[in-house]
């Protein structure tokens, strides 16, 4: 990808009506666009880390046997009456020009029910898992938090379906493992830890996945050593009891919650019909779970948790691309072997985000790439190129000096990290 | 992918409350979910077409310098005051709980040209190109056409942006090339005309790619000769005889919309304010372009177009696998056989449907297989392993009769094929 033909530009400065730092970092780099208050355009840099985001949670949502699917976003009132969850505040609502009226899916536990009444009947047609990857929308009150808690947006919902508790209980640990190795997987694994929050009817507790970031909206007790926390919402000591953590050895932090899951139990499967046959023909409710990561809050948390002053910092798993190439001077012969190099990467399926602008000098395009935040930035001049050398500077986003390597030695150290 | 593991399952019969032909096909099939009139699911089955349609669309719209963007369904009725688009009927409209108005984009010239707004300036940064494969939304009246014509649907749209109507002239062409290498590829090129339609302000016409079928709401007049049509809307003796076309020739016929090409000049670019300096510094209206293909409708006409009376017909580069496998007989000989194919091939990296049910006869797992429509079904049966072969039962979806022939020729004939 180069420079060039990219439609986007970093500013100079941050955008002036957004506070939090996710939202004034990507838009500077350029990498989103704010339409409204909480409803941001992913341009060409934002979608390849969001649609690398998304893979990665596909993945190890397809390795634990969950089926993808795409529900719709329109919703048909019916079958939330039947669950009493029409009347919230949460929704956008509208109506056909022949008077329905609809809503706006921004949660599809009602739907996806619905869809496994018509095939599921029997306990030989269970255990099932269904999840999407999809918009969603919710009439949010305040929405000053970027691409974390937006109006819009990008939610993998998995939804599965049991004979009972104990399969339910079996696969739910499936869950949690998956969920820990996507974050460990988008890097932030060491930020992120498994918090017990509250679980409605059915469950003591459900499971957050908790990252620690100074922009969090929520308040949670980590033991450093078990790597386990507390919501704020259940903190007690009975709970602390219960789970043999030591009041006095848990750190009150603040926390963006990037993944949930949740025993739903009978909660819908009820209401809505979804029965099946046991082996001796008894008819009984499906008992489910729940289980949600936003993509698009979580590069928005690894906007936040993860960049320093000079810009965004991406782990090269969910990077726009591996390598920002930069040609310094407008010379033939450094258009010619940054472009010598810039083939190489391609050749060996490293993606490389060139900045190949003759208009731009040294200073611009070296905090660009600061802001922009690949992992190896790699810069192609007359100095690296000289007594006939080919040659050139590799640095990685957060090291402080670079090293002059040749071009065989630049492909061979990005495809090892990568 | 094993029937068991799956959740859907074929039905008996096509659903009463549907009229079109793709909508009865593709749910009784298990495809698709009818959520309303005119919004649908895509089930594990679908997606895997849909995904498969959209990433053709991707690469051909990659080829030709497409950036992929991703923009909000939630539009701010500021821009499309701007346009007098605000006011029209196709709009879901809704409002935030503090009482600001907001649509659901059926379409994004507006928000696009305004982002372009920020990045363009100079005629060094054009000419661009950004599309997207987006969830829109379209408040229809009817919605009897399955997913030919939805309320909710997927559509691929691409915006060009160019220094002056020479450069947009060109580009056009190379956009009705990408068009017609993508409805090729997807296996309506033989069933699809470049079709001339109306064209707004700024074009006399612009250009259609309708294909041949029953279920068309669009009538076109073709000349099989030249492979060219002409839309019913603009059919008059002028346009004939400006398209060198001889009345006698042409044949009436009704077809479906499947993509749309459209010169926009400066319809966009004027009111919402992109404009950009020329080489003389003199400031000009952007030039657009706009270019859209429904993915979920390309969907539906394959469905429509394709099918025969046992059922759907998916060409390979669509099909949601390139094997129907069945296990006939549950015999320990038939049932370790048919899982040595079935991992054969994934080694091949062939994608199969292994019917690996216990509890279903032949004429049932036939059945299925015609009405799911994948390019091959593959049967592995004691009758096929006797005497020790390791023979299976090979027959494309159209071919009447099947063959016998041993697992790697099985291995060999599909990968040519796929």
């Amino acid at each position: 990808m180069k420079f060039s033909k990219l439609f986007t530009k970093t500013r100079k400065e941050a955008p002036k009506d957004e506070v939090a730092k996710n939202a004034r970092l990507l838009i500077q780099a350029g990498f989103i666009h704010k339409e409204l208050a909480g409803v941001y355009s992913y341009l060409p840099l934002g979608l390849r880390v969001l649609n690398k985001i998304e893979n990665i949670i596909r993945e190890e949502m397809n390795a634990i046997g969950g089926e993808e699917v795409l529900l719709t976003a329109i919703q048909n009132p019916e079958l939330w009456r039947k669950t009493d969850r029409w009347e919230q505040d949460v929704w956008f609502k509208t109506q056909l020009n022949i008077g329905t009226e609809l809503g706006f899916g921004w949660t599809q536990e009602e739907e996806m029910t619905h869809i496994m009444s018509q095939y599921i009947h029997s306990y030989k047609d269970l255990p099932k898992y269904a999840y999407q990857i999809q918009t969603k929308f919710r009439n949010e009150e305040r929405a000053k938090s970027g691409i974390i808690r937006g109006r819009e947006f990008k939610m993998k919902d998995l939804y599965s379906f049991h004979a009972s508790t104990e399969d339910l209980d079996s696969f739910y640990e499936c869950a949690k493992e998956a969920y820990r190795k996507v974050f460990e997987r988008v890097g932030l694994g060491e930020l992120t830890f498994l918090t017990f929050a509250s679980g409605g009817a059915f469950s003591k507790y459900s499971h957050e996945f908790q990252t620690l970031s100074d922009a969090g909206e929520d308040t949670i007790y980590l033991s450093p050593e078990k790597k386990i926390a507390v919501n704020e919402e259940v903190y007690s000591d009975d709970v602390l009891e219960e789970l043999k953590l030591e009041k006095k050895t848990l750190e009150r932090r603040a926390a963006i919650e990037v993944g949930n899951i949740f025993k739903l139990g009978t909660r819908f499967s009820e209401p809505l019909g979804l029965f099946f046959k046991d082996a001796d023909g008894n008819r009984k409710p499906v008992v489910m779970g729940s289980y949600g990561i936003g993509p698009s809050r979580v590069m928005g948390t690894i906007a936040e948790a993860l960049s320093d002053d000079k810009g965004l910092v991406w782990p090269s798993s969910v990077a726009p691309s591996q390598v920002h190439l930069i040609s310094l001077g407008d010379t033939p012969d450094v258009r010619e072997h940054s472009q010598k190099l810039y083939d190489m990467l391609y050749t060996a399926g490293i993606e490389a985000l060139f900045d190949d602008r003759n208009d731009a000098g040294a200073g611009e395009k070296f905090a660009d790439a600061d802001l922009i935040g690949i992992p190896y930035r790699v810069i192609v001049s007359g100095k690296t190129l000289a007594d006939g050398a080919q040659k050139a500077e590799i640095r990685g986003r957060k090291e402080k000096d670079g090293r002059l390597v040749d071009f065989n030695g630049v492909v061979r150290e990005v495809s090892q990290k990568s």
